[in-house]
């Protein structure tokens, strides 16, 4: 939550000429996004997002996330969008960082998502992956099964800290999913990080989805149990069966499940409270001291882990059996 | 540099609904300010902003700042104008803070300041200082000479550690300025604190002013003194006569200086130097461990006091003897 890249506005004012956006009016600094400099442009002609990507982004992604974030807008998917320069380029330079204006996407993320917003996310997601299937570009999913072990190691020692047994309990899960992931699922590119700060409201309407800093190539299914992880647990670790219900429903009425992706839901939803549960713990073990921004209970994702060890069937998600 | 209190959307959902202004479109926590929190909203009728006071701000005083604000926007000075909602209130409270909407005010402020912008500070600070005059709210400067004594009592253990024989250096200026600070100069409601960051630009023309957060009552000339300090030296310490001499033949054609208000310059802008040196040496002792914002260091305060100690004249700023 902060600005790490302060823009001198002489810079910003050369910056933008180059573009086709108006005249500057003002710019503020967004207290938003861990991994980014954030800045929200008002010029004469309207509202822009300005990104200073800082070095948690690996300047080899960029072309896949910009040009991931042009391919579903002219998909017709809601999310900030890329704007070129004079010069048709859409990645520039500003105070030393790679730097891109995107069209500023109006919209409130939800802090107490209920069964409609489940409903609209399931939707969005859906319409993501179809949108997403002629996109040309590839990006493997750094943080998918075969990462997992590589990350636990690097946290291990952390785990019994947390909570003791946890070492010995994620080591039997890792070779679950090992043993058990399923490999030949339809798949495609996924958000694979669409929690609910990263959906956009205005009102009960969805307005869009923003954050592709993760998006890579991997299940659908598989992102599907990453919101089910991200928007159907409560507070205080109860697992609400009539989100996830809405959430799967409304996603299969645009993309239907087929009866591999199904009876995998379980597994993979395991699959994705381990990745969270191992980034956090990795993040908790590793905070730097006195660091500014507390990092996420890691404990939230190892209550949700179990929850799914004790789903057998898409019933336990509300489907029909 | 912070938002300290995180709004929930249902509670500002909720806010907004006692106002006028539109449906909520977009809210985003502003990474400046570090006496409040601040939000900048859009709505389907506009731009507005959102401040949450925090402690820092005392809740008595609030009446004085609004009300001031709302009176200089009614005698055409551009800065953030409080809304009232439907009740006519404009002070409410949100996330058990008190909190105010105002107008979203376009600009940027400049960070190498040039002469031409000390001309419209000038201009712009001689025309809030008569378009104050009939507001009828008053608020004792608790900065004033009278506190600079109380204020190094608190932080005097640190001054030499800062520089070498400061303490007693500080000792006698604060004896001089006792001996000879004006008191009967032209006074009425000053900004107290206007700094580059607090007035924005437009291209090259001001296009207003903000933070109010230490107006109150003083003499007029004591204000120019500090805007003195704030736009006329260059980084690297040294004074510049053509930007102090744009700033107060500026302010002069609006709002013309008594020859008392001339002669007194040179104090007054020791004075403006001292105040903002002890209190950046109070915050330069005082800074929690493991601080998110480093202070300021203060020695750029005392090259300025040196600097106008030096000063006989009105000359010396670069006005006709």
């Amino acid at each position: 939550m902060a600005v790490y890249t302060e823009v001198p506005d002489e810079e910003l004012t050369a910056f933008l000429a180059a573009y086709d956006i108006g005249a500057l009016l003002s710019y503020k600094g967004i207290a938003e996004g861990v991994e980014n400099s954030n800045y929200m442009l008002h010029t004469d002609k309207g509202a822009y997002f300005l990104t200073l990507y800082e070095k948690r982004v690996a300047a080899r992604d960029l072309p896949f996330f910009l040009g991931l974030m042009i391919h579903l807008a002219e998909h017709g998917i809601n999310c900030p969008t890329p704007i070129r320069n004079r010069k048709g380029e859409v990645l520039g330079e500003l105070a030393g960082r790679p730097a891109v204006i995107v069209s500023f996407l109006e919209g409130v993320h939800v802090r107490r998502p209920q069964p409609r917003h489940c409903v609209e996310v399931g939707r969005a997601l859906a319409q993501m992956h179809l949108a997403g299937r002629d996109f040309s570009l590839t990006r493997p999913n750094a943080l998918n099964i075969d990462g997992w072990g590589p990350l636990f190691d690097s946290c291990r020692d952390g785990a019994d800290a947390l909570a003791p047994g946890l070492a010995q309990d994620l080591d039997r899960e890792l070779g679950i999913l090992a043993r058990d992931w399923p490999r030949d699922l339809p798949a495609g590119v996924i958000h694979a990080d669409l929690f609910p700060d990263n959906v956009f409201f205005i009102g009960d309407r969805l307005s869009g989805l923003i954050d592709f800093y993760f998006a890579c190539n991997d299940a659908f299914a598989y992102d599907l149990a990453i919101c089910l992880n991200a928007w159907c647990f409560e507070s205080d670790g109860a697992f609400n069966i009539t989100k996830a219900r809405a959430l799967l429903q409304a996603y299969a009425q645009v993309r239907p499940l087929s009866a591999a992706e199904l009876r995998a839901l379980p597994l993979l939803a395991r699959g994705a409270a381990l990745r969270f549960l191992l980034t956090r713990l990795y993040d908790w073990i590793n905070q730097p001291p006195g660091a500014f921004v507390k990092p996420k209970n890691p404990k939230e994702y190892l209550i949700r882990l179990r929850f799914h060890r004790g789903v057998s069937s898409p019933a336990g998600y509300g489907l029909d059996a």
